[in-house]
């Protein structure tokens, strides 16, 4: 029974409470929060205690971290808890620095402690089963990766102004979503992105809507398509054209229902929301994690791919602000040196 | 080259005047009709002579005939036609008469004349390719064979007075697929029938809504569900359900294009009747019987399958008013003495 | 806080076992089983105690029992817990023989204690949407309904034995879909059921699959098709025609992965049975009959309803052996006397 | 009756021909090909004469001809025969080089005489039924549109030689398109291009595999994908992802059938190729063409169209060969000095 300690008791952190206690190997111990009343409240309800991060952290009898924090907090704590010799899941990103993602990223690795970046989507059963195929060699050889990753509604310009831009906080999924499809680094990274959907987004120095399109050594293509808004829904389809064919996940639907009447055949919506599209897949991210650290196998998704994602966040956002293609060597070597 | 003499120019006369038309190996010489305006409009158009239909039989220069006039014709023209040598495609029903469309048989066969019945449906490419897979033995033996058959929307009841009632008229198409596809026919038939589509239907002494169920010698069972309105368009699917699988036609839509908004995922509607949908089956029935008839070979539909989907429509009537089953055999016996 | 004693620690009592210790509103105290090994088991892994199932009735701090013992117990245990003043949740059917059924209903009428059946497909989120829509007269009118039930493979032969047949073991879940869509009582039922399926089912006095056609009052029609084998997994498929258009419930698939190749365009199966199909349904289910409890409303399916569907499946099956139509008055009549 | 010249009797004049004769206020009169055997055999078929082009272009009882030539010959013929007096129908592209496709488009300017370039996509139904539905605001305003395009299979090296490259010979019908759906052409192109399908493509200088990024002035984004091969058959679907919703056009299926066993749920292919999928196109957009020379309306494909596809296809060659964004700018002002 690996005993659990969560930071940050928001929203995700909430998701991640239930993924914790309904596992029968992992136990949910303490909880902390900025706001003391979120993490007493969420502690109460699930037989936990709330405490300070750092209490937290030094405690021995804590197994493992969850940090589920804001952004800016998660490079400190996780050098700090894998200082400590906490096992960690970390929510993505890293950092929105991708110099500061990197100098973490050498402190873990220093500790020697298991670190793994929140990127659920590669646990969700669709995508997982296409991998799994395309890996099997179904479609032959993969040459062009298709990621459509579409918002119900773009949040407020307030959350617009810290999150780092769109390709650092909403592309970031699926720039290791293509990581985790094509097995690579792309070579070069050409982004352009327009605020079409609320100029204010694009007054707050943001874009809503972008298309992304990488290069690889060996002659493939992958595009990624965002917008912040989909009025239908939460749009995550992926498609791989393979020499042999081309392997699809379609949206997931609300329900199973079609009408026909004399206006056409309709069908359920995509579901709304992340919460409700991947709470599989937040399921199957912590059972991973946790049978990780018992069986002390490599992380399914590791520190080194969330600094990959968060590169690669860098490079398309350069690349959409100079209108010009950039080279991930571009990206990486300066703050490698 | 077949010579043709088109008896019939109505709606449905013209549609086979544009098969006949469209083939290379066959040219629409005659056209007859009770109304002559109608003979000599088509006639015009298709660069034919409008003529008497027993003009057309007797004329030595005509190869063969397609019957499309009212349905208390068919079996007297048939009869004629093949007595004077002609081969013959006729329009379903045969006769409303089961003994009378017997009788009709026996003439034919002492002519030894080719009859085809027009049963359309057996030449849809998505049908016949369902026949093929289940004949292949992709899903191993039929056990349950299902067709769905809804009309958009009632005919008058002035015609349904004089249609033969739903199992002659419109059912008969789906005992007829029935046939072709379980290779035999049912040994007994039980047949519900309502008018709950229009109360006026019912005072005409027939139903608008139906449901037969047939069993068969070896354990099979065949469902048919008709309705006379569909608000969404001319519903026709079907399904075999077997040792190793499903095999289903779905319906055709009228375009590709679909709709996602916050109200639902919106695609067409099913092509709106017999014409739109069957169009294709039309071209491919003229084909078939121009290629039987040049080569001599077995007609592909045979006058015998169409005294048998009158038979069974005689039996579905007499079950729907009884209430109880109808063995096949106390439906043929006492015609066939 | 409901304290719960299960009966029953089987395969679905383990299911139910997890949807109460879901629940925040219900707590299992205790757990019977014949097999007290079974009890014991399930007992240790959700923290509850291993009990006689009379010594769980008649404990006072036990405010629900939730019965999934085996068939010919249902009655008597059902009579045992409302007389104790328990509220019951008993799973289907009430019992095989409907004079033993209509008793028991009598018994806990008399108690005034609440029973609900656990006919859990009420509570599938997509047929309960379909509900909705037709209830709010989406399509008009109902005029036909269409339920496909097709289990993955048949039970052992020694299952069928002691199952009381197919319409009394399986069907009888579609019965009630039937009584739910439909808001009423059919007047007529027509069965015809073979053993195509597995000709061991037949020398066992059971039929593998059936097709029923029930009549109603108005002019309705339902058809019902079940078959104890789909080998592409579970089918459970339902459409209903009215005046405006057709509502359908298509099946439930394993994943939303697409392959296209130069054989076809292929996705995933329905879900492969129905722990995996209705696992939301039976956690749906178990809040419906919490909140009901809680608030002292009505229960949303009552012993009444698990009675009638009982009624039904008698029909039927009087029906498939005599080859003719059960009026449901006379199936009700003789034993309400 | 609009009596018809057709230039060219290879495999799209063969098509073009049909359309001729099927329609009823055009008249196929004269064809004529480099290879004199092809034109007299087609005209043999179709009732028609044989003859040289330019005795066609010079012969005044000719009101129209449709080039279906080489490509090379399409600036000359356009120019002889509006010269002539001739309407024209020219089937894309206009040139491979962009300097002479304006020079023809000035010419033709200056006879006054109607020309249509033949983009028969946008007669699709499915495609036209998407672009009234986003007229009418169906989805709000248009923001992203997404073209997917891939051939089944690709020609052969030599043809490739000749092509003028993927984005002018194949992606030109995707300009085209997305010209059509956002009624204005784009701001800057950017294109990335691989030769991973067939790395003798590559060393004929093309590439097999491409995506194109386009920006437009208002903040819209067009992205178009090609490929040369797509094992499934010819895949092509657009959406259009706009503030109220998405529209899209799904692929048209060979059949309707549906197999479900074991091994999963498999549909039928997208039609073959262009000749299977896009036959109504080509019968529309002829009668779109008889229609707008008999009534004098304006074309609904303009030369102006296929210059203006011509030069996003020069754009994207330039891209992709720099790996720099191209402004429309810059490719057409040079030329329009």
């Amino acid at each position: 029974m690996l005993r659990i300690g969560l930071l940050g008791a928001g929203r995700i952190g909430r998701v991640h409470a239930q993924a914790i206690a309904a596992h029968s190997q992992s136990q949910l111990c303490a909880v902390s929060d900025a706001i003391p009343d979120a993490a007493e409240s969420l502690a109460a309800e699930q037989g936990a205690t709330a405490r300070d991060s750092m209490e937290i952290i030094a405690d021995p009898s804590i197994d493992a971290v969850l940090i589920a924090t804001p952004t800016d907090t998660h490079s400190g704590l996780i050098e700090a808890a894998t200082r400590a010799g906490k096992a960690v899941l970390c929510e993505k990103p890293v950092d929105l620095n991708l110099e500061r993602a990197l100098a973490c990223q050498s402190v873990a690795a220093e500790t020697g402690q298991p670190v793994m970046v929140g990127f659920n989507r590669r646990f969700d059963p669709s995508f997982s089963t296409l991998k799994s195929a395309a890996d099997r060699g179904e479609i032959g050889t993969p040459e062009m990766l298709s990621i459509t990753s579409f918002d119900p509604a773009p949040p407020p310009v307030s959350y617009i102004k810290v999150s780092g831009g769109l390709f650092r906080d909403m592309m970031i999924h699926d720039f290791d979503m293509a990581n985790y499809l094509m097995g690579q680094l792309p070579e070069q990274i050409l982004a352009v992105g327009t605020s079409i959907v609320d100029p204010d987004i694009g007054r707050a120095g943001d874009v809503d809507t972008a298309v992304v399109t990488m290069t690889y050594e060996n002659g493939q293509i992958a595009v990624i398509k965002n917008s912040r808004r989909a009025a239908y829904g939460y749009d995550q389809r992926i498609e791989v054209l393979g020499s042999g064919g081309l392997l699809q996940v379609h949206n997931i639907l609300e329900n199973a229902v079609v009408k026909s009447t004399a206006d056409g055949v309709t069908g359920a919506k995509p579901t709304y929301f992340f919460l409700e599209r991947y709470m599989p897949a937040y399921r199957a991210e912590w059972d991973a994690f946790v049978q990780a650290v018992q069986s002390g196998s490599a992380m399914p998704v590791t520190l080194k791919d969330g600094v990959a994602a968060l590169a690669m966040a860098e490079a398309a956002t350069r690349s959409a602000q100079t209108g010009k293609p950039v080279a991930m060597t571009d990206v990486l070597k300066p703050v490698a040196k």
